[in-house]
């Protein structure tokens, strides 16, 4: 059987993030033979969770990205929060990954630059979502590493 | 047999925007035919999620509308954010969407606007829950096009 | 077979809002044959969400009302946040409607007013919880006419 | 068969409040008659809540007193939010009462005056947990009126 | 059988505290007679908690070591408030220890003192962990003495 991973967007969201998720995922070894993908999008990320949590128990996806982006009133702030709250509920409820791929706002002032973060944190977590599942050891050769996701790595305190 | 869209506001909110809801709703196709519409009200918005639950579990409704309305003092964005938090609890419990549709007074300094603000997030809204349930490649054509409830489209950043 | 009403209240708080809500009931119609109330006392109002939570799990309470009084020091928002989200999860938890009645000593420099808003709200809270078991439609009646409690009804936007 | 009380400290406090609570147990009528104690320590006050829970499942614990103590810097502050409401869901997942103790190091500049909070309140909460197992009816009794733990009872407004 | 110990960590610490975590385990009495340790990494802090209940549900791992690291930034103060949360969780919902080893970025401004706290603490907790399950004798002698991990102990007030 051919396993499933979940991708999950926003109308919110300003960037088109599930579309290099998607890409990322088509360039996996595996993709469409080893695993398939189901794609989701809802109005806002805080029905994420939920969506998430239905693609798993009823879709049988093996892990799922949630992609959101937060807008930078204060209520934003607090929206985000109450989003990846769910998701880690959702995470728990179902023993299940749920890679957060949220990106807010206010973490680039250019547009472009903001979309490039965007995608490029898409991508990276797509590329997490798959180690996980099938190559963890690529994960526990980059421990403590300081790896990110959109920005440059921090790397290593030596 | 009918599925049920639930509605669910509260007596604290200073618009009705439950009016608009329906009135949304009535529009759709399949309304009272392929769908009915379940009602209630409570005190405040944090009655609403054991509301939205009991709708799902108690009158088998497939998805919910909560609507409430948020007070200006710092007390009030506290209990907005446990109302938020219900609501995600709830979604997950059920696995089923419960779209939150929640206005903050200081949203608008004008009366007049404060209350269009809130009639067009929840006929939007409403719109979305028919969507979820009945036609979801609505809202995956506005992936990431920065769409939003009682405001324009952010858009998507180009 | 009669059905029961929980008062839960607090040893913490500074006025016996449990006098006013089950004066309150007892004007009720069906008072001790529709319905009886039961009653508890606990320390502070974290212990109010487990203890509403075992009034209706076992001893059989249709709805329960949780009275409790938070302080004026930065950490007593914190607990009243701590004690909120309690309930919510019992809510949740048990599919049944807990009516939270809060006051936080700031609401009023005057004693004299802050003891009259505790015994109000307590009233009217009381009140709701009969209108929810038994008279729903009261509620509806009032959706989004900005209803209040304690304090004057803010009424709804023109 | 004999009841039992839990007891629950942290390596991370500053003050033995455990000897403090296990004193005023003894002096309960029917220890080790009625009921026993059963005490466990945890590093930090996050480990509180499941502790609490294990003796509960498997210690068969009726009631259970967390003791802790949070630090004075910021990021403390959200730790003993976090360890407080990991009680809260502990209580809300066995319907059991946990009795929260947690003095933070900024209530009292003197350190003599800190150590005599902690004994005072461990003391206090030792007798509530008692009284919520053997005589309710004592914490009715003082339902709204202005009970303290540590601290002078801030007593009723009149 | 061989009991199991769980260590998690993250690609986005900037310091290997697994190491540290690993070479503390390996001295302790019964290492890989008594209990064996097993190893797992994910992207952030965010992915510890389920990872955690995945390895105490699917490894049968009687106690897990989450190790993680927190940035600068406001949104990373919400971050490692929303993944202690989920470790929480996961602790309460499994009924298992499961050891917060956190460390904020600013908790010192000397790269080799951080990566020292780092190390200091992975070591300490993971004795921590040995103690809670062969000898909790050793954590009730130190009960209420102030006891720090990756800094000198604060010690009892005396």
């Amino acid at each position: 059987m051919v396993d499933r991973i979940g991708v999950v967007d926003t109308m919110f969201a300003r960037v088109d993030m599930a579309a290099d998720a998607l890409a990322e995922l088509a360039t996996c070894e595996g993709y469409r033979e080893r695993f398939e993908v189901v794609r989701r999008t809802v109005p806002g990320f805080k029905d994420l969770a939920v969506a998430c949590k239905m693609l798993i128990e009823r879709e049988n996806c093996a892990i799922v990205l949630a992609l959101g982006m937060a807008g930078t009133a204060d209520v934003d702030q607090v929206c985000a929060h109450e989003a990846s709250q769910g998701l880690m509920a959702a995470r728990l409820m179902t023993s299940t990954h749920i890679i957060e791929v949220f990106v807010h706002e206010n973490e680039a002032d250019d547009p472009g630059l903001l979309a490039s973060v965007c995608r490029e944190r898409a991508r990276k977590h797509a590329r997490n979502a798959y180690w996980l599942l099938y190559e963890p050891e690529q994960l526990t050769r980059r421990a403590g590493h300081g790896i990110r996701q959109g920005f440059p790595d921090a790397g290593p305190i030596v």
